[in-house]
């Protein structure tokens, strides 16, 4: 299962666009501008569209929902909890992430740490790429789902 | 196994009560009121008692401790990470809980990711109703604890 | 596997040492102290340095990245969610741990919740003791890694 979520930052003139927002940071830094250097201590709750592609504007058929914080002083690296909600024909229920993302590597793995409905149970690995990332306000990322724990109630 | 628990969160006047303060928000938020609309970016701390039945004057039989944010933009839905701490008679150790919570939705599920002590290891799925709202201050949540894996250390 | 982590809080004055900043408090608070009473509310971004013995100065191993919150009003207890992220000779991959820290307890006990790399697909328990504190600025955990569940990929 291959899907696309697409974040667009908070940065002070975008509200309406707007999937995400800073919603902590440390003394040195604000919510409408990434902290420097590397954004260390941002964290930032999303709402973010899922699409099946890498086009922001196809229609999304669910939502990638939870926060992610850049937590390196020396490069781009973050930490993620969040969860992809499905409610269409193909998907009902949700999957739970959480891991580390060394965002400046090429692919990286975080984990599946749980699921409900379809996904009852469920453990895996999510391999993340960063499909596109134009200055600090919006970035895609793709994202590989492999399940290995599946259960099935009877 | 079924819980509630009660969360007072801290309006600016209500400090000796609270159980819960707001501890990150959006830039168009603040940490006495809920933002708006509909809490998007809001981030909790809590520390609730956790009873046996929907009365918060009951004995506490434990605590949830953990945090939630609001994390949708076009309605109520947020996103947890927290535990049940047991100490009793009947239960010691911990319940570890992450997952998505639409709350518009009468019931929902989120999982139970690991826990310690009588906990062992366990592995589940905790459904989730609201038993009742009172504005932005008082909520009580019915967790209907389902553990799939169990383990036993010999 | 026992591995040591080292946190410096920034309080102002060490960014440059410093590991870890407040990003998160409740409205009584500020991010350059610890708030009081119990510090309940605080929230912490860490890059702390891993290493094999009880020395800050030891060659770190690996990164503990994420974060901890205070969450109890009357006495010192935490939330963690965090990784353990090694790239060296021995280990190359991630730990992912999620669980309650009643930090005021000799020995506790959180889940390992997922893992990447060498610790594909892992489970476990993290038992963790303070091994020293300093004031609101210094802490070291002593973390005993125990993983009953691991897998192989062919």
């Amino acid at each position: 299962m291959i899907f696309f979520f697409h974040d667009i930052v908070y940065n002070g003139e975008n509200y309406k666009n707007a999937t995400s927002a800073i919603v902590g940071a440390p003394e040195w830094g604000n919510r409408t501008i990434m902290s420097s250097p590397n954004n260390f201590g941002d964290m930032i709750v999303f709402d973010d569209p899922i699409t099946l592609d890498n086009n922001l504007h196809s229609p999304p058929i669910g939502r990638a929902q939870g926060m992610y914080f850049y937590d390196q002083k020396d490069t781009f690296s973050s930490w993620l909890g969040f969860s992809f909600v499905f409610n269409n024909t193909d998907y009902k229920g949700s999957l739970n992430f959480a891991g580390h993302d060394p965002l400046m590597n090429k692919t990286r793995d975080i984990s599946v740490i749980g699921g409900t409905g379809d996904f009852f149970m469920t453990r895996g690995i999510a391999t993340l790429s960063t499909d596109a990332f134009e200055g600090s306000v919006y970035f895609r990322l793709r994202v590989h789902v492999k399940l290995y724990e599946c259960w099935k109630l009877l």
